[in-house]
């Protein structure tokens, strides 16, 4: 099949003779409407006109990066790793990935469960929403995944074919070593110029020269350590949630890296979430919410983490019997800490580039009083800059807790 | 073509037809020898008989690991990963790799230059030779090679092709994971069991848990760190050289891995040949030649590094600018001295894999006094426990200077 653009108006030819959507839409008329807000692809709502809660969601990729323009080129296989990573993950965790309908990597097109009753995480959090069963759902999402893409448990053949599987999703991986890691920090046309020019805060970051090293050396480890299948841009953005059910969408960016880059991550959209609540807000209870779901995100994760890993005694890594109960259990403390470190060190360089870079966060970036924006921005630094210069030195969870909040 | 497994009779006339190697030899009639001494393949000589000096090597691979037997199953695909290494490293650095005449992946086969006027290192330092020219050579293969394969050079993009060419050599990685971080430490029938039974030392070894946990440390950086193409078992068998030339040949287990592996394996060959001098041969001076290759290897391998580095402003990792110069002089300074530590860790893996472990080294193993090599044993895990108990805090090439010497 030839690749073609669709729109609003071209959706319903293309999927109306495609089995399965057939079959979930029965005999009813369709109707179409785009719903993208997204940074990178089309996504257009196609519902039941006999039944409005009958839906599915039809995401497409194109040729460029949607939030910058059609000048920046973005090939459109993107969709074939994000296809990829939704099957993998679905079949490791089914409970927190929306179901796929249809897929057709020639048109860099995919048809799924649309989740009418979620909303999407950055926007509740803003509104003071609250989710009860998030970090139990997340921990679990982030331990299984994590854990059973890694060296911990797949034999090394598998490990590289799946390596191989994600290794050639080369532009959006750029993406994140030029936005995340580079560009955030110089001069550069993507940048919130408007808001750069006779800034001292932003002119204080790019002449950092200390924190920029530090920042070097995550994006070190994120362009060559092959940890685990990572979801690759897990913020607040791409989790669709409500009270009860919780669901991580949008992998495009899938790839094979270090642990820490997906906690990190998210803890550093929860963090940019609870400086809006303290500078624009200044809603206490939604500062503690979000400082306990930031605790507890981290303390479920490491003790599910150790349970996977319990469970499996046997790895690519550890042969069984090589290290006695004692040693196994100190080298598997230290490994978890080092997950909790360099998850602090990627939340830090995650929450730095959402200030004056490309893409900035709707918590920060939104604030339409200026000087309130000035001071979340300040404050957003400042903690990304104590992550960053000090997370190989976090020895427990609290510290990172302190770490947010001594920073105003 | 079909694969068929060559012996001396058939070699001459599967190549006899080749237009390079007709070319090569002219009308000349040939004569055929296995020379094969290696752990894993078959090698011949292909001689003419009218000019001795007139000859190629014929490389062919087999099903299985020749040195533990056809009961060792292992894919003769690894020719395929050897042939583009070699063409990579020529492309590189011609000067040091043996020239290719001929290669044949169906049939898992390579035709190139003999080289007639040079003898296997590890044959070599044992007979008490010196070379002169080598670590000026080898620090120059180490730093090209690991430099320009590196995200310090390649585009994002580059550097991911690459690791798609070498990702699938999985069996050859799998027996390092085991022989070098797995199996020579605790019970296994690869071992050298004879000298385990009743040996004090190799239990001690086999339950030295702290040191253990170290070695997995290492395990896991070899299996999951992207920096750069490596030889992937680059001792001393593996370099053929004279007092004016240097070449490294055989690099089947050729990987993209961390930096340290290829620099380790050549340091722990060149310990261990010191240990076979201080204890077989009592000759200070070969001992002090060897303490003195180590160093310069070590200290001219980071200078050119840094060189090339200088040279090399702008790369997949650092944009031109993104560091003032102060500051990308520290990055580079403590990037380099990671480079050291993990290749002193990697060292002492490489040189406790060889005390028990299958495929021990002539220097130590060939020892035919049991005392004396119980001796050498004994230093060897000694050294290599320093390293791998060490390697971390290193700060300068004269303390691993110090560490050999050391330890008696």
């Amino acid at each position: 099949m030839q690749y073609k653009e669709l729109d609003v108006n071209s959706v319903l030819d293309f999927i109306i003779d495609i089995p399965s959507i057939k079959e979930y839409f029965g005999d009813a008329s369709l109707n179409v409407a785009e719903i993208g807000d997204g940074n990178l692809n089309y996504v257009y709502i196609v519902r039941s006109d006999d039944d409005a809660n009958k839906a599915l969601i039809v995401k497409q990729a194109v040729e460029y990066l949607r939030c910058v323009g059609e000048e920046y080129a973005l090939s459109r296989e993107r969709m074939s790793f994000e296809i990829r990573a939704m099957k993998k993950a679905y079949a490791i965790l089914p409970k927190h990935i929306p179901k796929i309908y249809y897929e057709n990597e020639d048109m860099s097109l995919v048809i799924m469960e649309f989740l009418g009753r979620h909303e999407i995480m950055r926007k509740g959090l803003i509104e003071k929403e609250q989710y009860p069963n998030f970090t139990e759902h997340i921990s679990t999402y982030l331990s299984f995944f994590l854990f059973y893409t890694s060296s911990l448990y797949l034999s090394s053949d598998a490990k590289r074919k799946l390596i191989d599987e994600f290794n050639a999703n080369t532009e959006l991986c750029k993406l994140s070593e030029d936005f995340v890691f580079t560009t955030a920090y110089m001069d550069d046309e993507t940048n919130d110029n408007e808001n750069i020019v006779n800034n001292d805060d932003a002119k204080r970051l790019f002449n950092d020269m200390e924190f920029k090293a530090k920042v070097l050396e995550l994006k070190y480890k994120f362009m060559t350590q092959t940890d685990a299948l990572l979801h690759g841009d897990l913020h607040t953005g791409s989790i669709m949630l409500n009270k009860e059910q919780t669901f991580v969408i949008d992998p495009e960016f899938a790839f094979v890296g270090p642990f820490g880059f997906d906690i990190g991550a998210l803890i550093a959209n929860l963090v940019n979430n609870y400086i809006h609540h303290s500078i624009v807000t200044h809603d206490a209870k939604q500062q503690a919410y979000l400082l306990t779901t930031i605790q507890e995100v981290l303390k479920k994760f490491e003790r599910k983490f150790l349970d996977l890993w319990t469970q499996h005694t046997s790895s690519a890594l550890i042969a069984d019997g090589f290290l006695d109960a004692r040693y196994l259990d100190i080298y598997k403390k230290k490994f978890i800490l080092n997950i909790l470190r360099e998850s602090i060190g990627f939340a830090g360089a995650k929450m730095a580039r959402r200030v004056y870079g490309v893409a900035g966060v709707e918590e920060i970036r939104g604030i339409d009083d200026m000087m309130l924006r000035h001071k979340a921005e300040k404050m957003a630094l400042s903690i990304a800059r104590e992550f960053v210069m000090h997370y190989e030195n976090i020895k427990t969870i609290d510290e990172v807790l302190e770490m947010i909040q001594s920073e105003r």
